[in-house]
């Protein structure tokens, strides 16, 4: 197996764990043996488990011995609650370690140069963009700027419409897509929505399995606005915790939620238009439906643009046709 | 070379002819020669010239004998203003023709049970749905139907809307997407606008190279609504004809334009909502720019939507990155 290629592997391991390491970072690792077949493979552990490098070599045993290591973050090289991969690496005998990413973290950092010292041939930069926009993306921007990443999601008709005329907006989407949501929810740390879904929808804001069980791990539920919510709302019940934020600024929001990484904000117009406005929107999961609603109720109002040279420019990073809906995703040009 | 990949290049060259062969389908065949290398291409010359498949068979000469035709429609058997092509195939001493899609206009059908009974083989149906979606979308709906085949285009942002709050929207796509409407613009037969188009834009509505030149063909302009237009008005200068349709229904619209094949509907909302309510619109080209616009100008109001049940289902059938814009395409479903 090429490296590339045992990158993409590491990838989609790294990708099964995204929600579950926080604050460590979701890694993928492949130990391909010296006749270059995949010897072990492995993903970060819950904090205070071994991180990537380690499952994979463990499963690799005796094969890693002349082989390579393919990982998506650059090996630690630091005692956290764990001894340094690189120490692990080194002991198991590689003779190469291909990466993608440096370690932004100055504590951790360093590991590819007391590999290269060793006598390790490194590599870096393997699938650096696929893995810096797909599984390390949340931890990555956590790390270099401190605070959580935000997703803005939202599901519309291919007209830009969040609910027909009457206000009726079940279900726009189709099946496919509404569980893939509930797999975003299940690897986010927060669901943010303002007071006005709730009293709209009141909704549980739970992430939940196609058979409608929950999922083994529910985000935080946040809910944004002066207004009191019913007791009786299904946002409060005990399906997963709950924190009422009484305010309308987005940057008190991000604050209250600064020990998070992967925020996903689920509001109606008004509370996406704020985040937006505020400028503290990281990444736009659009979910478009095949249908035209028409009619006065769109995804989000006033986005604070009031002439088009005045528009922020996104870039469309990817789209996905996902059941008979497209789910299109864009980032800061 | 595969029929298959010969089909491709069927279409390919079937797609440049598109607007210039009406009322004859816009066809594209390849001669393959006893090896299976390319020994002709060709597609339909305007009404008058030959078609397609006799193109081909002049530019391979000799080497068609014992070789294959394919042909993104079944070969003709009728004398119109040409002779039938099967004649031009049996003559040629193809042993075998693959073609896409049959030919539905009866008077022109039996070419293939005509070259079946010649002893030549016959294999209809390859890549009938990329010829049937594409080069003769139109031509087959205006055989079937007796209609012009109408396509809705709009540009909007990912939001939905068409301008700014203070009515500004250029550019909201790129230079590559505009780029694209004026390709679609020289290939279709009309182009739709209500009068608020007229009053608010002044457009030319012609079809433009990149460098601003007029293109080769200019569409029929059509310009709907009561209000008298401006004599000064730019979508009546020379660089194409015009018709004003003192009217607010599309179907007279549609009567109107009855000798024709491929209509575009550029109107605003107003024009467009009549023509989806009207159930006329047979396709939609949305092309998405990567901005949030947010505000009351929408590219679409009313399309007869009251509740989310009534909305009317459609299907994604294309996603095209467009420079840095989105070009989706939607059919019924
Ligand atoms: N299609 C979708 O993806 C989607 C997703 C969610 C909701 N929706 C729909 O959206 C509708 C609800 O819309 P909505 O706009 O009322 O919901 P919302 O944005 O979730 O909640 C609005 C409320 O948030 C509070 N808020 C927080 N920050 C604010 C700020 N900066 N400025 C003003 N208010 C702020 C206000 O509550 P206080 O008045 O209490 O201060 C405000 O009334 C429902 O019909 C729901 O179905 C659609
Ligand atoms: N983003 C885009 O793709 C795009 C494309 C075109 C235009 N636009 C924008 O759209 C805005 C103009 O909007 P608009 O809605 O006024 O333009 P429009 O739809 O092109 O024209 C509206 C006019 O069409 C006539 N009309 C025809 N059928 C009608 C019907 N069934 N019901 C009512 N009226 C009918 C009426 O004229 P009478 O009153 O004369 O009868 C009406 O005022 C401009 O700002 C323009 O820039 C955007």
């Amino acid at each position: 197996m090429t490296p590339e290629a045992a990158m993409r592997l590491a990838v989609e391991h790294a990708d099964r764990v995204k929600g579950t390491t926080y604050p460590n970072p979701p890694v993928g690792a492949v130990i391909l043996d010296a006749e270059g077949e995949v010897a072990g493979v492995g993903a970060t552990e819950p904090p205070g488990g071994p991180h990537a490098e380690v499952v994979a070599l463990r499963r690799a045993g005796a094969r890693a011995a002349g082989g390579t290591a393919v990982v998506t973050l650059e090996p630690c090289n630091h005692h956290g609650r764990t001894p340094p991969c690189v120490d692990a690496l080194l002991t198991a005998g590689v003779s190469s370690v291909a990466y993608a990413v440096g370690d932004p973290n100055p504590v951790a950092a360093g590991g590819a140069g007391r590999l290269a010292a060793a006598g390790v041939d490194v590599a870096t930069g393997v699938l650096a963009d696929v893995v810096s926009g797909g599984p390390l993306r949340e931890w990555l921007h956590k790390q270099r700027t401190g605070r959580p990443h935000v997703t803005w999601k939202f599901a519309a008709s291919v007209d830009g419409r969040s609910a027909a005329a009457d206000g009726t907006s079940q279900w726009i989407t189709g099946e496919a897509a509404r569980a893939d949501v509930h797999r975003r929810r299940a690897r986010a740390d927060a669901i943010v929505v303002g007071t006005g879904t709730v009293f709209a929808d009141d909704p549980t804001l739970t992430a939940r399995r196609p058979d409608g069980s929950l999922a083994d791990r529910q985000p935080l539920r946040v809910v944004v606005g002066q207004r009191e919510i019913s007791s009786e709302a299904r946002v409060l019940n005990d399906d997963s915790r709950t924190m009422v934020i009484r305010t309308h600024d987005p940057h008190e929001v991000i604050r209250a939620l600064t020990d998070r990484t992967d925020v996903l904000v689920e509001g109606g117009p008004t509370l996406a238009g704020a985040f937006v406005r505020a400028g503290v929107v990281d990444r736009i999961l659009a979910y478009m439906a095949p249908i035209l609603l028409g009619g006065p109720i769109t995804a989000v109002d006033d986005v604070g643009v009031p002439t088009i040279a005045a528009a922020r420019r996104w870039r469309f990073d990817g789209m996905d046709a996902i059941g008979s809906d497209l789910l299109v995703s864009l980032i800061p040009a």
